[in-house]
Formats: structure tokens, sequence, C-alpha cells
């Protein structure tokens, strides 16, 4: 047993998945789920995702709390918990984005932000929501943590133990850097994959380009099938780094025209060709 | 029997597959192999996809000669080929263009335009050459062809059934319809797929952020492991097409990028929330 008692503030996917890795390490004894709907919390009690459903007060109490929401109802959640925060306990996320996410920790904990762990587990689905936690999601998988210089090491420790028991590989980054690089791997993709379908579903005749989508563009969209909610919060959190990868998307893209409109064939071959090392070497090196 | 000789000129992952499905299927009798490796001749006997390698004069007295080949090189290959033709023999293609290869056939075949058959199977794989093809990889797949009014009804009728033979369903398309719904659903997102990878691969930095690149990267990404020079052709191929749709999808992009800057929240969820519907939608329709 690493803590005794696990609350959780979001019953989906990943906060889901979290509790079931826990338990099924004996790593925690009891979860606890707290949130505004009481629906969802019954759902969540009825798939083993948590033992009881609490109130604030009872959530402050855990041992360790993992806010596992859209990004942007980070504050006012620990505003709603901070008052009930027992000596000790740990508060954490999952968020996407992390400088945001530490802001608005320091803001709503204010004497406590030392126990707030920022965290980022790498793993995920374009399907979300409780019935899709599995105790197996975050195997393999990495977790960034972004301690601050104030941030309590014992804390950190535990956080690591944790997602280390979930069958995940920890690191630490810099907040800011973090959010850099999750701007490019990931939330630039999720747009690029969103304005594509949303401009194709957008014309008249849209039904006929979709009846000729394969398998590639199925790959290329997957993502398009994630949360709109948790999007438009990590679009907005995570702004700066997005617009600045935006931009260099669009100059990219902008250079492949110029080499399609002007007919030149080297260029495309060397794009094209660098693009497929890169890919294959990535692809070939991850576990 | 649908034939008793086919012929291949390229002998990778489509004109394999075609082999084998059809081997498989007992529609053909012989396939012969021709082409310039005589080294990937030998790999594609060895790999059982054809029977015997043959010069341009004998693959000219097949039944049906399938070119299997980067889009590019359809004229060239055809010219190699006109002057052997047997009387009925039929010649089909697997490029993903239409238009310019109707064009280059029209221009090599001359009087025997009336016996070619474009053709464009909706299936394939990032992966390429001999070693990827496989007897199911047309099974439960489209395939479009495009003939032209003065194609020949019966060279029409005997590649359905040969496709029909490989498990494929097959559909006409007007040729340039179908260039302009690849270029949308298949083309743009290939290069857009080469482009982002590249953009990262070229960063000083490159390696910090390929090393947190995850599960949607992948999918997003997996196009862009693709054949070089067979995109190279088919942007090329199909620049007009692609060059449009190149524009709207910047368009699309930069429409995106005004609601992030603006932070505007509702913007962004109208977004994603339409792509992600649209996207489910397709996903759930498709066999």
């Amino acid at each position: 047993m690493i803590v005794d008692t696990l609350a959780l503030v979001g019953t989906g996917l990943i906060g889901g998945s979290f509790a079931l890795a826990l338990k099924q390490a004996g790593a925690v004894r009891e979860v606890l789920g707290v949130g505004r709907s009481p629906a969802r919390l019954t759902v969540a009690r009825e798939l083993g995702l948590i033992d009881r459903a609490v109130g604030w007060d009872e959530a402050g109490q855990a041992d360790c709390i993992l806010l596992a929401l859209p990004v942007g109802e980070t504050e006012v959640t620990l505003r709603n918990l901070a008052p009930h925060l027992k000596a000790g306990a740990i508060v954490t996320d999952a968020g996407s984005t992390k400088a945001n996410v530490v802001e608005a920790a320091r803001a709503a904990l204010g004497g406590r932000f030392a126990d707030f762990v920022p965290g980022h587990p790498i793993a995920g689905s374009e399907q979300s929501g409780p019935g899709a936690a599995r105790a197996d999601l975050f195997r393999g998988k990495r977790v960034v943590l972004t301690p601050q210089t104030d941030t309590r090491a014992e804390a950190v420790a535990t956080m690591r133990m944790l997602w280390e028991a979930a069958g995940a590989q920890v690191e630490t980054l810099d907040a800011a850097l973090h959010d850099r690089i999750f701007a490019a791997v990931s939330h630039l993709p999720h747009l690029a994959a969103f304005a594509l379908v949303d401009e194709l579903a957008q014309r008249a005749d849209g039904d006929a380009f979709f009846r000729f989508a394969a398998s590639g563009f199925r790959d290329f969209t997957r993502i398009a099938g994630s949360s709109p909610e948790m999007w438009r919060d990590i679009a907005l959190a995570n702004r700066e780094a997005l617009l600045t990868e935006l931009d260099a998307y669009v100059t990219a893209l902008q250079a492949l025209r110029s080499a399609v409109s002007a007919e030149d064939a080297e260029a495309l071959l060397a794009i094209f060709s660098r693009a497929r090392e890169a890919r294959n070497h990535w692809a070939h090196k991850k576990p």
C-alpha cells in the first residue's frame, strides 16, 4: 500500500484508469469519488472505479486527490477542495497543459501549494468517459511531472511511486518546456485533424468526399474524435505555444504548396524523404 | 478462370496483392512480371507473386496487363508496352490519380486506348514493396474505375470481374471528380502529415519533441511513412486539385488560429464538435 485513500475529481478515462491500476497493484485501499454529477458518480461506482461517492469535505481527507478534468476547471475545483484539505494530503492533476495548471493551483491553494504535484500522463484515447477506463492504460507509458521549486519533495516521490505502481515511467520536466513540447507533438496534431475534418464536413458536397475516405484518412483523423471540451480548454490554456506551432505548421504547408505549384519534384522528394526517415526512426525507437 | 494470363508491371504491394488474390480465387492461370529491375522480379518470383519474369514482347501477349507503379511512370511504361499488345489485351492501372493517367494512356496507346481501363484500388498501407503483398489486401475495399466514353465496355466488365474476384467493391467515377475527391481525403492528409513531421525533424532540438510524442502523433503521422517517390508523383499529377485543397486547409487552420488567438472558446468548441460529429458519423458508417 502506497496510500490509504485516493480521491478522484473526475471519474472518466484517466481518473478511472488510475484508480483501477492502483487497486489492481494493491497501491491504494479505498477510492473516493467527488464531483458535480451524482449520476456520473453512480456510474463510476457501478463500474468499480470508485468505492464511494463523497462531498468535498470528505474528499479533502484523502491521502491523495487526483484532478482528472478539462484543465479549464482546475482553479474552481481546487477552490472547492482547499478548505477541506487534511495536513499532508497530496493534490495532483492529469492535465495536458502545465504552466496554466501551476498558476491556477498557486492561486487556489495558497499556502498549501507545496502539496500540489502537477502531472501529465502521456496516455489517452479518443475514447472518453468512465466506460473507457482500464487498468492497463498507463502500462509502459510516460508520465511527466512538472514540480516547482517550492513543491514538497515527499509529495513528488509519492506521486512517482503511484504512477510507477500503475505501470508508467515517470519523468520530470520544466512546465514551460512541457507546454512547448506538447504544443508541437500533441496539441497541434489534434487541431490540425479537427480543422481538416471540419473543413470537409462544412462542404455542401461533403458526403461524396467522406464516402471515399479510407484507412489513411481514418488514422490521420482518429484524434478528431476526441473530446471537444477538453481540447477547447487545452487550446486556450496553451495558447501562446500553440500559436507558435500553428504558425510554424502553416509556414511548412506554404513551403510545400510552393513546391507543388512550381512542380519542384526534387523539393517534394526531399521533404517527403526527410519526413519518412524521421517518422520511421521515431516509430522504431518507441517501446 | 476470368483471364488466362496476367502481366504485372510493378510487383510491389498493389501489383503483388492483386496477383495473389486472383491466383487464390482461381481467376487467373499464370502471372508474368516485367520491369527494369531483374533483382526485383527475382524477389517477386521467390515470393510467389509472379510465375515468370518476361520481356515487354511477352508481357504484351497477356490477357490483362496491370501497371502498379508511381503514376509518373505511366506514359513511358505504356510506350514500352504498346508495340507488343496482342489483339483484345486489356491494359489497366492502379494509380492514385486518374486524369493524368488517362492523358498519358491516350498519348502512349493511340488506337489501342479503348483497351485501357483506368483504375484505383482504395487500399494501401504505408508499407510498400513485394514483401508487403497479401492476398486479402483488397477484401471489402473499394476500387474506383474511371472509364472514358471511348473505353471498350467489355474491358471495363472484365476489370470489374477481376477486382470483384479479389474481394473488392467496384465503383465508377468521372476521372476529374475522382481526382478532386482524392485530393481532399487522401492526397492532402498525406502532405499534411509529411509537412508536420518534416517541420519537427528540421528543428535543432527536434529529438526532445519526438521523445514525448505518443499514440495520437503515431496515428496522425502514420501516412508520413509512405513512399516518397509515389507521393512526389501524386502531388505533381494532381497538382491543381491539390493546390485547391492546400489553400482550403490553410484557410481552415488560419480560422482556427484566429479563434485561439482571440480566446474564442465558443468558436473552438463549435469547430471541434462539428469535426468530432462528422468523424464519428463517418467512422461508424464505414464497413
